[in-house]
């Protein structure tokens, strides 16, 4: 991992963002609209919510990706506003959007990706967006800063940007990656927006950037949030310019796939630790490790029944050990446990064994969750696969946001 | 429905509560031993989590409904203990239990069922539990008061103890139906313990007395938490005595069991909406009424999805009308909806029609919010299946009450 990450380490793209007052009541210093420009058209993938009711940038993104085939120039990102059951006419605003980033840019309309997070049920406000999108195209920077702009303007609840950059060798030649991302609202991970660009330099073919893609997010992102469950608006971009100048990856058994992999899987996590880290309210970062389990997908669906029960973590937020309700959401996680081999820790304290208490004192359970980060490791007995989840404790402030999130 | 309910109302019930301190730390007046007992033997159903990480109580009652035959002369539950995650010695505790009772009644061990709801992970204190249960058999009278204390007896965090009763008639005959019910936990429904027993009058076989309480709890505790995801201790009761001397009811085709099935319908329902309307923390009771939908299931797998996310309910707690997230949670239900039919309405305001916003007052939406009783309603225009379900809002107070459940 990189030191002082931004998007723009990765040679061949410049970043900018600016304030375009999105929403009518954002303070000036809000910057709320950016543009991820590629100084040559690249190969793009994407991985998008599930959810049936869509944003129009979710549409508009997964109908040009279907037809592009000479590559993507740039995406255009704005906070404040989701763009979300806005009907013919938010689509039609997507596509505008485009348009007038393409203008700026010189390039054609279907090479340009948009995102949009905010309030959902709200027209963008073309008015306001649009000379956003030209002042924030013609601003373009490749110096580091430009990056660091683009990862605050995409914050809604966010408290913290979030970046994160790699560098690995691919078939001899060095290969950069960057990424931002926003997230937020983690104790109702189906409704969590979750945005994140991320670029890289490496020469790869569109069917195997998707294949890594799919690969690292189910890895990070949906680590934490629950993938098939997804918000509006969930969208995952990678763009690959092909700088680094390797021979070009076609697919998974080419050289240098694997080490892609690995750095593409490294931004990933990294920014989806972020977001757990940031999840609204949070005073705690918790991760769960599943061990002992027949397979991956078996132990991150017992990770996630974990880290998404709001009584498991309301008593993280309290500092009770309760370990009895963590348990609890492993029995209704829907794979298949005995309970009679279960396993469970808090830190180094191991509190339940064969799936009954052992002996520990309560003043050392307590003492594992007094930290701003916890570990919960739950062992099923049931094999050798392992996954990580992780999440945050859940707040009165987590409360205090969403109860008043659009005034 | 009847009026100053309780179970004693039933002919051949008798109840009884104590305070027999389960929780070292519970105050003398907080009852927390419960008998409900039947003069002769009694018909019995029962539907119980389906959490593989079960209660001893659970084990242990399926263990006798399976193999009992002779019927049902009693139910003991504690409040202040859960059973759960005690392994073997958490099942001998539960025997223990039956077999005290038993001796004090002077029945067979076999004829007794036993409910547990409380902390999770802790052994039984069966030296103060056990002559607990002796003076509740010892106390059983048939006096309204006695279900009244019954009712009181099982509460957790509930702030208001849950009766209803019923009377309908059944060929010719007036049968009396009466429960009580423990919930909270609402915005976890995963891991709301949930406790009901409901007796009645009624003559009728095992079978078709399983059958109606099946189609009862999917229409009613089922519409509060989601089935086939519950606590480790969830189980609802019924016992029937025959006193009402109905022709037995063989199955779902026999005269009467149509009006019998309403009877139990109402007294569910009603237990049901009383625990969403005393939620943890809760401040407002939430109707969602799903309508167009091409079959129940469907209506109600909507309604969950909606009543079950913490978005939805902070938004509700602080009187935002941000309808964007009940239309997002429809989205991510499972439903096979199509977003572009969709309407929906808070009380008598539309706020959207064929999934775009209508031209609603902001201040008309709030008005609908600010009241003590909701109501959400969405039409899926596919169909003329309806369902409607109960919860409540999510408030700092849930995690107040939650984050602090054990000390």
């Amino acid at each position: 991992m990189l030191d002082n990450p931004s998007l723009t380490l990765v040679p061949g793209f410049r970043a900018a963002a600016v304030h375009a007052r999105v929403k009518a009541s954002s303070p000036p210093e809000k910057l709320d609209v950016a543009v991820v420009a590629s100084d040559t058209h690249a190969v793009a993938a994407g991985v998008f919510t599930t959810n049936r009711v869509k944003a129009a940038p979710v549409s508009y993104d997964q109908t040009i990706l279907a037809r592009n085939t000479a590559g993507i120039r740039a995406v255009v990102i704005n906070s404040g506003n989701a763009n979300a059951v806005t009907g013919a006419q938010g689509l039609a605003d997507a596509h505008t959007t485009a348009e007038v980033a393409a203008a700026a840019l010189g390039v054609e309309a279907d090479s340009i990706l948009v995102m949009s997070t905010g309030v959902i049920g709200q027209m963008l406000p073309l008015d306001r967006l649009l000379p956003g999108v030209t002042a924030a195209v013609n601003a373009l920077d490749p110096a580091a800063d430009a990056g660091h702009r683009v990862a605050r303007a995409i914050m809604t609840t966010d408290t913290f940007p979030k970046e994160a950059a790699a560098r690995v060798t691919v078939a001899g030649r060095t290969v950069t990656l960057a990424g931002v991302a926003k997230g937020a609202g983690l104790s109702a991970p189906h409704m969590a927006t979750l945005l994140s660009v991320i670029v890289t330099d490496v020469a790869i073919r569109p069917a195997a950037l998707r294949a890594a893609l799919e690969d690292a997010a189910g890895r990070s992102f949906n680590c934490v949030t629950v993938d098939g469950d997804m918000s509006t608006n969930d969208t995952l971009l990678v763009l690959a310019n092909g700088r680094a100048g390797n021979p070009v990856i076609d697919d998974p058994d080419s050289p240098g796939y694997t080490e892609f992999l690995d750095g593409l899987r490294q931004v990933s996590a990294a920014l989806a630790r972020m977001i757990a880290r940031d999840g609204e309210g949070a005073t705690k970062f918790v991760t769960i490790r599943v061990t002992g389990a027949p397979s991956w997908d078996v132990a991150r669906q017992v990770g996630l029944a974990v880290g998404n029960s709001s009584l498991v973590k309301t008593a993280l937020h309290g500092e009770d050990a309760n370990w009895g309700r963590v348990l609890c959401a492993v029995g209704y996680s829907g794979a298949e446990v005995d309970p009679t081999r279960l396993a469970l820790w808090f830190d180094e304290v191991q509190l339940v064994r064969d799936g009954a208490p052992t002996d520990y004192q309560e003043a050392d359970a307590h003492a594992t969750l007094t930290k701003p980060e916890v570990l919960i490791r739950i062992d099923l007995g049931q094999g050798d696969a392992e996954a990580e989840v992780w999440t945050c404790d859940l707040s009165y402030d987590y409360v205090r946001i969403n109860a008043d999130y659009r005034t």
